[in-house]
């Protein structure tokens, strides 16, 4: 008999089979049989009958992670995080699909040939492109974009302070012209999250201010606070409402402070007390030196819960991947892979390869012969030069 | 027992078999066995066997076409036209792979998910880029870009023309200034035919001239007679030199006269006396309106062998190709399905749709629910207008 989180897929559990279940309050109920899946509501729920034959209902956490394997040489960890979509192993790099696409790739492509566990949508820029409106009667990004895998959105955040002088940081929240036609818009911390709901993603961003770097300490201490106080009013919103689309999203925070030891550890506390399924590192790989980005990781992720998988936003080369898993990360996301390739700059086995160069004219050799990917094996360095 | 034209392929006759065998020169052999394929200086050759147990070595035309089927109430047949590298069932079009591509496609896509048959290659493009010195080192298109069907190319005369001011045309051949760079070239019929050989294409097209609409009648003439020199030249280039990747390649002449009964007569009727393997009709679809188009299509399938594929160069809109199918053309190739689709305009079983129109924003329904690319069915159209 083992101990279970309760999952949202019967597959792994055998029917009439007993085990131990652990529900979110603390309860555990020992010796109960499973007796499989059950619709309430269009919504899954697991039955179990207890020795007494008493019925137990139970409502799954579609978000449940479980640390797998710890390394014992580094803080370095494998684990899997269940999602309505889909399961995903970490760590994991999250291509980016900006505005409903990860750019000039098929849906089908990153399923089985990427195999992508999870992407990323851009809550900027679906909310500006194609518009709430036409998602929600979309049914929601996954059906619109036909992806049927788990999806993260971010905020907007990072987006919105990106346009510079075209917006303003207040106490209620952003307020901002549209970069495709000026248009004004206010995103406040429950407007953030009613998009994302809008959007349908399995894992919602926290919406948070991302401090530049550098940062003089005031700005970003203050502005950490004011991080907090729109993560409560996050919750809040998040809390008070359901997904739209018959499943369940789940709610991640973001630990802020820029590069100061103090300003992290106070915000990685407070992040951490409010006890989401998930945690996030935002306002690095924003232009600090490499040492500096782990130290701060290295930092965060002590404080961090071990048993919440732990995302750092908007890393990065395959190198700092590496690193940072070291320090104990699980998600990742970047545009480089996407953007860089569109400017010619490849990531291979053998490192970076500009593809323009007139070195590769007659290269007739795979683009990557250690890849996985079709494009690896199929196409030689020549040809994509040419190309 | 059956008789057979000689196939370049085992895989459609038995070994040990009795066939009868039908070679070029019209000599037949009857109740031969089939011994297989051999390889000779790197050729397959078929071996057979006779009843007075002779050896015959039959160097297989990898060229054939058979005529399978004819309309009766129209003039449209069904054939099967043999390549070295497979076989093209006819009517075909043909989709434009300009510079050694199709167009942001792959290449497993176009092979398993559009179905091509064959390709195109455009002499001109890729004699500039990548160049032939690349080509030549990669062992030719197919190695280079990795397309194991059959490709056709142009002589790169119709792109020259369109290059207006920057080209000059003399008996020798069609100087003219790259689009690219402004340097100079040459392309004679000779060396228009070299560059195919290099390139490696199995249907290589003779270097003519395409005229205009509208061309007054005596430059017409003129032209039509120097295409028909060319073509002379062409053809005498053509056998005396051999495919440089140890299979065999096809040449096609091409019918021009612009929209000149007589003229369009005398082309078609010299063009068929060169007896080649297939024929073409150039110098349509430059501007003329589609009852002249229809007209001199209907006049020069009348001309041209029945026996042979005939291609209608650029050619064109769907119902263009219903209406030449019609007439008796075999094949077709058109930049239009990857321009306008670029452009946004998509071919549909229910016409044609502009797919950046408001009136798709909210339409979630397939691109088209009768089509049978993996695009028609995992795409609405609100998506694709998204993107």
């Amino acid at each position: 008999m083992r101990k279970i989180d309760v999952s949202y897929d019967d597959g792994i559990l055998n029917k009439d089979d007993e085990y131990i279940v652990g529900v979110n309050d603390g309860t555990t109920f020992n010796n109960v049989k499973y007796k499989g899946v059950r619709l309430f509501n269009g919504k899954k729920m697991l039955m179990f009958q207890t020795k007494a034959n008493r019925q137990l209902t139970i409502n799954p956490s579609f978000h449940t992670f479980t640390l797998e394997k710890t390394d014992s040489k580094s803080k370095a960890r494998a684990g899997l995080l269940e999602t309505a979509h889909g399961e995903i192993e970490t760590p994991i790099f999250m291509p980016v699909g900006t505005a409903g696409t990860v750019k000039a790739v098929h849906q089908h492509e990153i399923k089985d040939d990427i195999k992508a566990q999870i992407i990323l949508g851009n809550t900027y820029h679906l909310y500006l492109r194609p518009g709430l409106e036409v998602i929600e009667n979309a049914g929601g990004l996954h059906k619109f974009m036909n992806w049927g895998g788990p999806i993260l959105t971010d905020s907007g955040g990072f987006q919105v302070y990106s346009l510079g002088d075209s917006r303003k940081i207040k106490e209620e929240g952003v307020t901002f012209r549209s970069h495709i036609d000026g248009s004004k818009h206010l995103f406040s911390p429950e407007y953030a999250i009613d998009i994302q709901r809008t959007i349908g993603a399995d894992v919602i961003m926290a919406f948070d201010e991302c401090t530049p770097y550098p940062c003089d300490y005031s700005y970003a201490k203050r502005s950490m606070h004011m991080t907090h106080r729109w993560l409560k009013r996050c919750c809040d919103r998040f809390d008070s409402t359901e997904g739209k689309y018959g499943y369940d999203q789940t709610f991640f925070p973001i630990v802020q402070g820029s590069t100061y030891k103090d300003l992290r550890e106070e915000s990685a506390e407070m992040i951490a007390s409010f006890e989401r399924e998930g945690n996030a590192i935002g306002g690095l790989s924003v232009g600090e030196p490499a040492e500096e980005m782990y130290a701060t990781t290295d930092l965060v992720c002590n404080i961090l819960p071990k048993d919440k998988p732990r995302y750092l936003m908007g890393v990065g080369t395959p190198v700092n991947i590496i690193e940072n898993i070291a320090l104990g990360v699980d998600m990742f996301d970047c545009v480089m892979p996407t953007r860089n390739a569109r400017n010619g700059m490849l990531f291979t086995s053998e490192g970076f390869i500009n593809i323009r160069n007139e070195k590769w004219k007659n290269d007739f050799s795979d683009l990557d012969s250690n890849g996985t990917s079709y494009v690896d094996s199929q196409y030689s360095k020549a040809y994509l030069r040419h190309l």
